[in-house]
This record gives C-alpha cells, sequence and structure tokens, in this order.
C-alpha cells in the first residue's frame, strides 16, 4: 500500500494532524470520487502556485497588491501591525477596521533566534516615512508579541505617531470566575469610565 | 483571494476538520516550498487513482489482489469479517492474526437505509463455499456492528462453520472505575479461567 502510506505521511506533515487523522484523511480522499480529488489536488498546487505576498504590506494576495492595499476607500493613515496573514483576515472579519496592515512575518525570539531583521520591521520604517498617523501594534498578547510590540514601540517613538497596542481585558462572553490573574489584571488597568 | 479560499473550502470538506483547522492548513500549505506542494497534490492524486479494492476481500489495494490475500503463508481457513479496510490496517497492526479478511464496506442501519443487500454478504457466502473452517465477526462493538454481526451469524449458522465475535472487556491499561457499565459487565461476563 505505498501511495496510500504515501498519502498518510504527507496528512501527518501538516500542523496539528496526527497520524490517526492523517490515516482517517486519506482513506476519505480513496473514497471520494476521482474527480474530486483530482479537483483538490488542483487546487492545492493553484493556491501555492498563484499565492504571494503583498508588495506594500505583506499579506497573502493573489496579485501585486493585496486587496486591502488595493483598496482605495481603506484609511492609509492608520496602519496595524500583526504577526501574519491569519491575523488580518480574524481582524477584516470584525469589519470595523478601515485601515491598512502591516505582516511582519514573525515576532522578535531571541529564544528561536529571531532578531529584529529577521521580521519585516525596515518595510515598516519606510512605509512610515509617508503619511501615517497612527500605528496600531496587534501582535499577539504572549512574550514574543509583547517582546516585538514594545519593540517596535521604541523604534518608532522618535517620529511623533500616535502609536497604539491593542486592548487586553476579558473576552466578550467569557466568564470572570474563568479568566486567568494575568488577564483580569490586565481588564481592570484598562478599565474606562462608563 | 479566490485561489486560497477554495483550498480552505476543500480543507474543510474533509470529515472532522473545522473552518478554523482548514485555514490552518491552507496557510500551511501557502508557505511550503512549491516542489513539496506539488508533491503532496501528486501524491493525493496518485492514491486515489492507483488504490483500488482487492477482488477476494474488499480490502484496499494496489493490485488485482490485496497483500493479506496474496500472502501463501495467511491461514485461509479463517475469515475474519470487518466494517471497513480501516479495520484490517488495525487489526494487522497487532501482528497477531494470520487468516484472511472480508470488509463488509458498511453495516447494518435500517435508519440509514442501509439493509444486508447494501454490504458485501454476498461475495462473504460465496468465499464460505470454499474450505472455511471459521469465521470471527469483527464488527465495531456498537449497535449497527452488534446487529450486522448478529445477522451474518444466523444466516450462516446453517453452512456449520465455527462462528465466533471478538471479545468486549476492559481495554488493556484502562482502570476499572472508569470503564462503563455495559463493558465492565460484558468483561464479566466474558471472565476466563486463570
Amino acid at each position: 500500500m505505498e501511495y496510500l502510506q504515501r498519502l498518510v505521511a504527507q496528512f501527518a506533515r501538516l500542523p496539528g494532524i496526527g497520524t490517526k487523522t492523517a490515516q482517517r484523511l486519506a482513506y476519505h480522499v480513496i473514497n471520494m470520487p476521482p474527480e474530486d480529488v483530482k479537483q483538490f489536488a488542483r487546487d492545492m498546487f493553484d493556491a501555492r502556485s498563484k499565492v504571494r505576498y503583498c508588495a506594500v504590506c505583506g499579506n497573502l494576495s493573489e496579485q501585486e497588491l493585496c486587496e486591502v492595499c488595493a483598496d482605495p476607500k481603506r484609511d492609509a493613515s492608520v496602519i496595524c501591525v500583526v504577526r501574519d496573514a491569519r491575523d488580518v483576515h480574524a481582524i477584516e472579519k470584525t469589519h470595523e477596521y478601515r485601515g491598512l496592515y502591516h505582516v511582519l512575518g514573525g515576532t522578535i525570539s531571541p529564544l528561536e533566534g529571531t532578531g529584529p531583521d529577521d521580521i519585516a520591521i525596515h518595510s515598516l520604517l519606510k512605509r512610515l516615512e509617508g503619511d501615517v498617523r497612527e500605528v496600531i501594534l496587534a501582535t499577539n498578547p504572549d512574550v514574543q508579541g509583547e517582546a516585538t510590540a514594545a519593540y517596535i514601540a521604541r523604534l518608532i517613538a522618535p517620529l511623533g505617531l500616535v502609536v497604539t497596542r491593542i486592548a487586553h481585558g476579558v473576552p466578550v462572553g467569557a466568564e470572570l470566575e474563568y479568566a486567568d490573574e494575568v488577564t483580569l489584571a490586565k481588564a481592570i488597568e484598562g478599565r474606562r469610565q462608563m
């Protein structure tokens, strides 16, 4: 069963897919209509070959510019800095934000040997030479994300822009008693007058 | 992002893969080396086109006969009846069983409209005309599996073969107190002298 085992191995190499799941997926594919499998294989190949990075912000794109950068109705004076394209997707789904993005492609992590030069900070600075009013630092609320946000905030402080950090707090719909102490402390610290 | 969304949709159609996971997988593929993605797509296509069903037992196979049926060292006088090819794989991994298999391709389930004619029972009866000594019914220990086993047992009783059912009991390594009552009752009922 060489071909089947090869497909199992391919699925098992995907992140978060264990051997059992890989097997289940491979068996499913074996039982799919041949035309559907052909289409799946083609979609996989197409996605990889047609999707690239936006020349301006680093977001995933199928054109030279991503859909956000190419949209003249977006507010070009605000740039939201995120770790990767999935974060752009997550924020876009809120339909709240109307500015542009900048995708770092990683976070500063000395332990993993990722320094400021390994992520897209230089291209961010280049963009800030233009007409930018505010930079929102929206890296993850974890150690690397906070360190990266702090690094960038310090770096661009001399430019005199408004630099903000997304709010930490209790997730909407969550129960206070289940929130961890750090989140709860941040929620109290960041309280607003009603 | 048409191509990316298409790939997300493909992953999301796989069993047990939700939208979030599908997205994670698609983004991962986008970041894989193009050559690796090409190979993955090819492996998927190959597996589907090269893998078929064994002409004798219905197990998955890349030849006319599956690896078990084609092996002259297997004991052809014992046939183990299972629901699908994944069960064959699971039993083979124990390296305990040396007989042949018969894959039903489903179970009898009136609620889902699956009757005895929808699974490979006729071909099983054909095989029992040969030199078979024992039939092991190894369908799942759930309602459909039990019903299917009972149906087949009744059907082949007149042939005078030994018909057995795999043992129910407490899984090895499990704790008695966490076993459900039905399993525990079956374990006591199936007790053996030491």
